[in-house]
């Protein structure tokens, strides 16, 4: 078994600096290295692409050396993006002396309006005079990009001298799919470009597309991986360190989702499949009625089985359902029989609860995340302009 | 063209009657024909289905003279469903003077608590006694179905002397798959078993799989067609009187969705094919960020576009974006660029708005209905238990 680490530095892995600054509408996020890394990246599956996307998507394959993110402007949807995304490239790479085909662009905020480049410019200098090798500049830095966020995300973790760690912005809920996720992960493994992609790639599938994210992406998600390959190592030893800090991260999601009182695991064991495991986790954690019933505090394992039930073939009369919080366990269905209902109210008083769904038809489990739904979010995405 | 002449019969097509009481928990809904019918049915695809369902898929094709239903249970997930759904329909065969094995069953209300068969068979009595062949008993009929719902939803239309009607249940928004639908549709168009089926199940396409319900269906959805073939027609002068009486049922359900303030009728054009423009219609009447933007009165078609964008491929810079209200449009995108909200703003004021959006990418183009998401949806699904 391995032992990860945890640390205090956030996307500062040694060798990265990091800052951010917010004026006004904009705020500006930077992530600097010592050198070009070795860069792997995963963009959003929706068609509409924000200009900032579109043009990072083309110079990954160059290798990163800085991200320079920005919020309150998604640049998505305007004739001017992908050229918009180039001149804070260029203005980043002026301000840090390196080449802008080495510069990655991320934007978050609304879409359809033309950013006010002096405006974001004059923030992205203020930040570029501000980069530090520490904790406090990665906090900066994961300030600087927070939109509907309430609460600074960022975990790092360490293994062996290996070094993971990163930085992002999301509140997403349901279908955050305005929502944007930025997420930006620095390290020191010494793994080729292949590697470091199939794990990124991999270790996204069990963190971020856990979050009840997947299927609605937004237009500007993005997760950047950079590596200045620094420290040698395997892809074994790599792999569940980055799954384990993006999935710190991803649970940092669901847990500041808009207008959220609770925070719900939802772990489906005894699946055909990892596949149907999971397709059952994100019916229940994007189905509104579970995450009501949930909001209300109210034991209602019929929506749970109601949801896994519309996605997947299941056998009702062998199911299992318990909810646990604070060491507290409540099985509230038995091999489809209905349990006294009152211990499970009391364990859905907790601010985070798990719900743990046996289907008992095979071997495959997952694990996903998401919050409760409160008049809040209505409220919150309402108001949204 | 053809002309409906809308008609106040609701079900109770000649040759049928209806009766419907509400006692404490449970109400009790009856539709009854002059003989056994030819009978098709729609079912939930949910794979977790309710007793009652299972009871009436299994004698559908004896033919159905009367339909039985009840609010208050579900009847589903307990381990007698089966066995009570045919209590019921054998004490409705006996109140009635028929053979059970042409009694129809649906249930709707809480899944997981045994009903209590006495209280349900003693409301059953005193419907029995109440058998109308007029628009009075088919409102009774659909008021006794009702759930969440807060209006009655019946419609009939007549076309050359075809008539058809029905009353339907059901207060579904984003995904309600517990605002079980159901749906009893009678008429005299002497149709054999395989045409009624193909135009019900077309029908069902264009307007109850419209209505933000398709995924995910509840374990109780059912939809019925009963025909006393006492007057001749033609499948081409069936289908769209059937089509037509659907759509409007359909759009009493989005209407009366559970909290909403708005209904909204959402249409595509202008996509590669039919199934394309339905995805897209669905993509944008399930997403809860242009439900809560339709609350807010907040004209933000970049939720649109981004949500169509995740389901099709489409290019933005073509798409137009128009919300209409009372004879008044207002262009919000035009070719992918943002016009003057301000109009837009004017139009979402309204408590039925349409939203039109063009995709200039084929010739196809699809309907649907659905309504705004409020806090009061919140609050009505976090209590309900």
């Amino acid at each position: 078994m391995m032992i990860f680490k945890e640390t205090r530095y956030g996307v500062c892995s040694p060798g990265f600096r990091a800052a951010g600054v917010k004026r006004g509408r904009y705020g500006v996020s930077l992530v600097v290295a010592d050198r070009v890394c070795e860069t792997a990246a995963v963009f959003t599956r929706n068609s509409v692409k924000a200009g900032s996307l579109r043009y990072t998507e083309a110079m990954v394959k160059n290798g990163v050396a800085a991200v320079v993110a920005n919020s309150g402007n998604a640049n998505c949807c305007v004739p001017s993006g992908v050229d918009d995304a180039r001149e804070l490239a260029e203005a980043a790479a002026k301000a840090l002396g390196l080449s802008a085909r080495n510069v990655a662009v991320a934007s978050t905020g609304i879409i359809g309006r033309k950013m006010d480049m002096e405006a974001v410019k004059s923030v992205l200098s203020e930040a570029a005079c501000g980069l530090a090798p520490n904790p406090q500049g990665s906090l900066q830095a994961a300030k600087a990009i927070m939109t509907t966020d309430t609460r600074i995300k960022m975990y790092s973790a360490e293994s062996k001298g290996i070094r993971v760690g990163g930085i992002c912005k999301g509140a997403g809920m349901i279908a955050p799919n305005m929502a944007t996720m930025l997420c930006f992960i620095t390290t020191n493994a010494a793994l080729p470009k292949g590697m470091l992609g199939k794990a990124l790639r991999e270790s996204c599938e069990e963190s971020f597309n856990m979050v009840s994210v997947d299927g609605d992406m937004s237009t500007n998600d993005t997760v950047l991986l950079m590596s200045n390959r620094t420290a040698r190592t395997g892809y074994r030893a790599f792999k569940p360190l980055l799954a384990q800090v993006m999935a710190e991260l991803a649970k940092m999601i669901a847990r500041d989702g808009e207008g959220a009182s609770k925070f719900i695991e939802v772990e489906v064991k005894g699946a055909r499949s990892v596949a149907d495991a999971r397709a059952a986790v994100k019916a229940v954690s994007n189905s509104p009625l579970v995450k009501t019933a949930f909001y209300g505090e109210n034991p209602n394992w019929g929506r749970i089985i109601s949801a896994i039930g519309s996605r997947l073939d299941i056998d009702e009369t062998r199911v299992d359902v318990t909810y646990s919080a604070q060491g507290r366990a409540a099985k509230l269905l038995s091999g489809g029989k209905p349990m006294n209902p009152e211990p499970a109210r009391k364990v859905l008083a907790a601010r985070a609860v798990k719900v743990e769904v046996d289907l008992h038809l095979g071997p495959s489990s997952a694990v996903g995340w998401t919050c409760d739904m409160t008049p809040e979010y209505v409220k919150i995405n309402a108001g949204y302009n």
